[in-house]
């Protein structure tokens, strides 16, 4: 299994934002929905070995955590409003405001009200990585990449000096896809296509 | 200078179609609108050296093409709906109409009636590729990458017999990515990623 998790600094954590100015009321939200679509679909096909986190640190009631799971995920459609329509309604949902962890809101599409800290629980033991620029590439052997790991981004703010420190602590290594910063969906797609060359591999 | 070819065989060639389903009423352009976020802009910037071409080859009017300079373009933003708006008021000009090959109609961003074969005759003899399934490795030393090259995709629904039979006769290598089938936008950041490391290793 692939996990993503991607930071949103400010992104909303409730339903309050426009589909019509997603980028402009949303705390920048649609840099987390089109993760979605990068980390989940191909052509005409879901990866269905794919778990993405969207930590949503903005606005109140935050931080709070979505989490799509691929395996039982339906009617994932690979355009921004499509996507940013599912997000809405789910954090309109308040299934998590009295729980501990993640709560299935629909099917494949989950909520926590701990934001990082729920995802740490809800990730275990995995082995992680994390995106930034100036590390070691992820194509060199000693990056030693597994598909099984999971792979911590930021958003267009980057990380919180903070929040960097918890990776860390997690004991993430740190890698990256290559010489320039790129948008964080562009870094998934690099990721995803890194391990698809190393199933390939070892299939 | 960059250039990516996209070739749509149903999207709409007219500004007809609503910002509010693009998928449903557009002939899939949704599909290559997200191609200009994915060849132009990386993290805070933009891509200067980029040409990005849409055919658009769908509706009344079809087909006709469209043209997107990064040197001289404006106000491109990353959000499916800004870029689809951009593109709705480009198309709903009318200056090709009576022209030969592109017209510029906004700055950076320009129209022509004649769909490919305006594409062949404003990229002139560049060397060229075109990205297919299965084909050989785009990584691979013999697939001879140059940052200088037209790469021609797809759209969802792959390439008409004809159009690959056009781009062959232009002298297209076909080269491939990785293993799976993916989104046209998503094999646009790969292969700029190849072209990034490339142009990394040699200046």
């Amino acid at each position: 299994m692939r996990r993503f998790v991607v930071i949103g600094q400010k992104a909303r954590s409730s339903d309050e934002f426009l589909l019509d100015d997603l980028p402009g009321t949303s705390g920048r939200l649609d840099v987390l929905v089109r993760c979605i679509r990068a980390a989940m679909l191909f052509s005409h096909g879901l990866r269905r070995d794919v778990v993405l986190y969207l930590v949503l640190g903005g606005g109140p009631g935050a931080p709070r955590a979505l989490r799509v799971s691929a395996e039982t995920a339906r009617f994932l459609r690979p355009d921004e409003r499509s996507l940013a329509i599912l997000v809405k309604k789910v954090l309109a949902s308040s299934a998590d405001a009295n729980a501990s962890g993640f709560v299935e809101v629909k099917p494949g599409v989950a909520l926590a009200s701990g934001g990082l800290s729920d995802v740490f629980a809800d990730l275990g033991p995995v082995p992680k990585y994390v995106l930034e620029e100036n590390a070691p590439d992820i194509r060199a052997p000693g990056a030693k990449l597994r598909s099984d790991a999971a792979f911590f981004l930021g958003d267009h703010l980057g990380f919180q000096d903070e929040v960097r420190a918890q990776i860390s602590a997690a004991g993430a290594n740190a890698v990256s896809v290559g010489p320039l910063s790129l948008h964080t969906e562009d870094v998934i797609t690099l990721v995803s296509s890194e391990l698809d060359r190393l199933e390939a591999q070892t299939h």
